[in-house]
């Protein structure tokens, strides 16, 4: 498959949907010469979100993140996290009661702004689990693995609850050669040992690229022959967005590299739209 | 579990989402009594949607059927059929060129109408592959399957293109006792062998429910809590109404029975918001 | 990972073992060169055996076609089947009634020549399957593939008996680009629809390796470090002579190409202790 | 099913394989009774191993359990452990060199007795791993989980090498009502991050019957139908005794309850071919 520059095919869309990492950032921190394109891109009037399976900060934390990284004009209401969608279930399908969760107090404090009292998995007490009304796996942080893991098992056989991943990632790069587990790669754990499958947010599912969707109609008229999605990774970025529609771009400036991208096309049998080094080009 | 009344709940809601088998119908035919239970939702002004994982008949024919077995009234547009959806990808995503497809030339005829050029598996020249652009799979029948299987597979070894399962369904009841494997499930025989995952389209993912939700909001107002999923089967109706956020309500006049409710929710941790014995009651 | 002379790995061990397809002939026939290879393995003493995933052919059959395509001298007693472990685990288990299979009769024939009765899935009688005590899937011919299907699933859904695989192979080539579906990979579908794991025969199971290190043992004293294993299949051939604790030889004149060893090894993990372009060399 | 008697059944029997928990003791010690079961059947001059799906102790350390809880006359050659296969597939493939491992000292130190150097992942450089010839889960203690996890993944992405799971069991009771996860367990989440399947041992492989047989053929002459399995687990014990030719005995004093043992049967379709309240009846 060619390589197609990504300013020139960004041209024919009204709004631009991007991933963070592998796009904007990578592990060294922001990949350099992002700002002047994100810029340009503005310049030409596009309709910019990033969606990102993070649900450990809120939009607020990451426009900071990006921020300090050095990439300026993010605002909040660009930034879509699998957080949101998950909270958003849960203002929906849960009224009242406590929300055990493993992850940061941070991610929780952010997760639970609307009313429902947020107890880590760390203080359930497993003889009176009557108030708890669903559960969340919310960062990889804040909790012991061992106990948190092993208790969250324990408290999971007693009652049944909705039980939402609000992170599907299971790993996520830490520096150029490795990785760590993600909340999302616990939750796998936990669904094996318990023979069930959880609710899981974040792309590849529709529902991030419907909210991004929604969003943007919100304050524009858009179709999605409009939109271009550009990511990083096959099996999240590129089949999330074919999936709901969308013309996707694969760029090889993070988890994908150029010298296994036709490989893992061939054996993934998802495949992108179009294909750039970086949206640098 | 409590079981509720079906009219009761109903009535605090503006919208009723019912899947098809197992609500309305069943391997005998209509379920006795289902027309006055409909007629009287229209006559409280509910918004009726009937949601279901068959891509071998077009709304139309959806209609026809349900009048042949003694429903009248339902409307076209009140039918929203899996493989609507799966089409509708395909308009987005492919605009030219030959779809190959396993499936009856009704599936196809119905599901290509807007200019793309359907080509039966039996028809493909394995050594002339350029021209065709996408797979789909339609529908079990209308094809020899030891022929169409293995020349599926071959096929999908020669070329990279979309693929989509247009009805996601393992298998469906043909009587009391016995079922019929889908094309669903034909499908994952396939992706076995290749060792991918194609695209699926229907209940319990969300781009249904949202195909719905976007279909009534063109003619009304309505948010999620507005809207009652009704189904009779967890991984499917109630798995999927649950995760795009709207109540849901299982009904045990299908797949579910009453004898094994319980075990199946504890053993799936898909929980319904309330459970009917049917929607007569 | 260097490659090796067969020949000379060969001379360090008293017994090789070999897989049938890739390794001895392929979708051409008997690969050229192999009867002075197998004839020097026999100057020089070495005991041999042939461990292959085919149950449509006993010993004798397998031998036949053998000489038919050009190799010669191989006796009855040097193939092992994933068949011939599939009849003896049913020997053991089972001693009277019926055994209903998916397959051709001349695979039935040979797998139940002791004295049970096999009935093809196209005469059973649905409402009396009371004498039937088992069920295998023997081979993807010898039945219409719907029908047989389709009678499968539901005739297993209305009773509990053993269920045997005597080929878990999910494919075999047919010719330089193509495969046929084998009955592995329909016995694969049928475990999808019902939600079951069935017991499946052949490599990499560790019991044909262990069939065949007891067979040995029979006429020689050997130990597992006396044996190499060479095959052309990382998942059957290197995980199971690995997993059994044999030395294991990979050949790329199969299944696994010379341009795509080393991502194979790499992303499946599987190591093979040498790799050889074939056993010519 | 019927009950039947397990002692009217043990009598047909030459030998008697037996798991561990569940069958001789569960989370509140040794079954009381057990004691003068076993004794009868060493009266009756039946020739015993227990098959346990342990790798943290010995044979020796296994007997001295025993003996703790009350169950005196075992020896040492009866036990049968996951680990001691795991060891032996060691030894056969990997001759020199380190071996790293997730799990406590102890476990190492049994398990590595024969002059292969263990070392914990917590004191692996990993910019210097030359060295290590393979990687072993053998415990889910003695380490940090979150920095042991993480650690084994990154080791892991760096370097091909055979893995092993001594025990593969995802969880084991600790108490009446909750359970632990084993390493087993962790091992399915580094699989599933790493997209990879690790060598595993234990029930139902073959292997671990495999070793039992030939260690009492050792000493007296036993064919598979001489030898009942006794076992509480329908997954671990029952499949894999059937598939290995045993008849199976499976008792409802462990995992498995007498309200539930319909239901599991029917629904995995693993068959016993004899069910026990217990070895006491």
């Amino acid at each position: 498959m060619d390589r197609v520059s990504f300013k020139e095919i960004a041209k024919q869309y009204k709004a631009i949907f991007v991933d963070s990492y592998g796009v904007l950032k990578n592990h060294n921190g922001l990949i350099e010469g992002v700002q002047p394109v994100i810029d340009q891109l503005r310049d030409e009037k596009k309709t910019i979100r990033v969606l990102t399976n993070d649900a450990s900060r809120s939009q607020e934390q990451q426009v900071e993140m990006f921020t300090s990284l050095g990439l300026s004009g993010l605002k909040d209401e660009e930034i879509i996290t699998s957080g949101m969608l998950a909270r958003h279930f849960l203002e929906l399908k849960v009224k009242t009661g406590k929300i055990a969760y493993l992850g940061t107090p941070n991610s929780a404090g952010y997760f639970l702004q609307y009313g429902l009292e947020p107890i880590p998995v760390a203080d359930i007490d497993l003889d009176n689990v009557d108030e708890i009304e669903a559960f969340v796996f919310l960062d990889d942080e804040g909790f012991n693995w061992e106990e948190g893991i092993n208790k969250t098992v324990n408290f999971l056989r007693r009652k049944n609850l909705p039980i939402i991943v609000a992170n599907s990632d299971k790993y996520y790069p830490i520096s150029k050669n490795d990785v760590a587990v993600a909340i999302g790669g616990i939750s796998r754990l936990i669904e094996s040992v318990l023979s069930q499958k959880f609710i899981r947010f974040g792309k590849p599912d529709s529902q991030m690229f419907m909210y991004a969707f929604d969003d943007i109609n919100k304050t524009g008229l858009f179709t999605k022959s409009d939109i271009l999605m550009v990511g990083d990774t096959l099996h999240t970025d590129i089949l999330g967005g074919n999936k709901f529609g969308l013309k996707t771009l694969l760029v090889l400036s993070g988890n994908t590299r150029p010298e296994s991208v036709e490989m893992k096309i061939n054996s993934s049998g998802i495949i992108p739209d179009f294909i750039s080094d970086s949206i640098l080009t």
